[in-house]
């Protein structure tokens, strides 16, 4: 499977449902719409025997990019760089670049509050990388994202602060996607079916599926049945913009003829 | 480990990135507020092959309860059913108590719709259950519950529509975790830290939480440094909700000492 991602997600806040992982939507979204394929979401807490083995099993099954969010910070739970040491059999150490870039941070921090700040270990501890690691830029935070290689994948760590897990992957790691991926272009549609319940409408895309093989289609009731609103989404990668929409709105075309003839009503989706 | 949850989410949706896991969120909130400690949270796509593949890891982990969302309905994409018995190695066959809950849903519809509904195979497809599960009501959408035991694990499967989700969860699942879990009481504070930074308030939290081992203490900057804004979230599981208070309000008084006499400001978090 060349072309498979996963994402990982650390942190107890998410597994006592603090917080809703909104990073695991955004990152798969955007990978998405690179043309990668997310194979598997997983969320563990910040445990270093669990985070490795996680990080272990995506190894095993070779995904191509693994993207990890959360402990990079520089407190006690921020586990994510140890871990990916011990599944990678390698020390930890401190990285120059890595530390450069976190110096750099708190010189700035001290002229923006006019305030000293002492390069604490727990500070310092940010600069630590695994061995043969290459720090990622991060331009909104202190942390760095963290880019490790091993066999065919590429291990990616990301902070967990949403607005700094957004700027290292778009500054640095949607270049390495793009290189990998090539050029594959996704296009979507949604439409919104009445008049017709799921049920009644798993056959009729069954055989749009069948007729259009690379259009994706599925149907995502709104509410339970019988109340009719049913969103339909169509979607398909394709080596260019074009092909991609057209289709997708060759498929669409034909599950509204369909859904017509059984009595159902359709109209674009408002999101 | 007697006493671990995992969370399985189907749905290619989930993978792309177009939906968010609010079902995660919720289910993971309540299970821990009931006293049990989820360990891990997996989204895999519609595919029977790495449904069973991740069910069949959960039951290795010996988790307790593995609760699965989404793929319980009528369309092709539905799979969750097939991929508990390949992982059971049993059989899928009509369930004659599923079926009745099935039949009466429908002749429900037929009333208040005044249509007719067909019981068409994709309908009576969602009273197919592996031999030996329990069909679990569904008090506001078609597509019931099922609970099949395996070894000492329960797994549990919970429609992706969030309402249908909860309805079967409070109705049909919280008695199950009451009774495996006793009586454990959750109790959890949150406080806003400013004038601090997340690096200086790491060695504070190590201290409190070495002199408070129950209580569970993490940081959640609010936005990168230098910004001092800081969630500091404080949780505990106790035999009583007297005795989890107390703990968590011990800690909480000092870890506000020891910020406040590093120049740090504290006050009451709002959510």
């Amino acid at each position: 499977m060349p072309n498979t991602f996963e994402i990982i997600c650390l942190g107890n806040e998410l597994l006592i449902g603090k917080i809703l992982n909104s990073n695991a939507q955004w990152l798969a979204k955007n990978v998405t719409s690179l043309g990668g394929t997310v194979q598997r979401i997983t969320v563990v807490g910040d445990d270093i025997e669990e985070i490795a083995a996680v990080l272990l099993e995506a190894l095993a099954r070779k995904s191509a990019f693994i993207l990890t969010t959360g402990g990079l910070g520089p407190t006690f739970d921020d586990k994510t760089l140890d871990a990916v040491a011990l599944a990678l059999e390698k020390p930890v150490e401190l990285n120059e670049t890595a530390f450069l870039m976190v110096k750099d941070k708190y010189r700035h921090y001290e002229q923006t509050t006019h305030k000293t700040i002492e390069l604490t270990p727990a500070r310092v501890k940010m600069a630590h990388l695994p061995k043969d690691a290459v720090p990622l830029p991060n331009p909104v935070g202190t942390a760095p994202g963290v880019l490790s290689e091993c066999a065919s994948s590429k291990i990616i760590n990301l902070p967990g602060v949403p607005s700094e897990m957004r700027a290292i992957f778009e500054e640095s790691v949607v270049p390495l996607i793009r290189r990998f991926v090539g050029s594959r272009h996704m296009y979507e549609k949604s439409l919104e079916v009445t008049e017709i319940i799921e049920s009644a409408l798993a056959p009729l895309i069954d055989l749009v599926m069948r007729e259009h093989p690379t259009v994706y289609v599925k149907s995502h009731p709104k509410a339970a049945e019988p109340v009719p609103l049913i969103e339909l989404h169509l979607s398909t990668l394709a080596p260019s913009q074009e092909e991609a929409k057209e289709r997708v709105e060759a498929a669409a075309t034909e599950v509204t003829r369909l859904i017509e003839e059984c009595g159902g009503v359709i109209k674009p989706f408002d999101a």
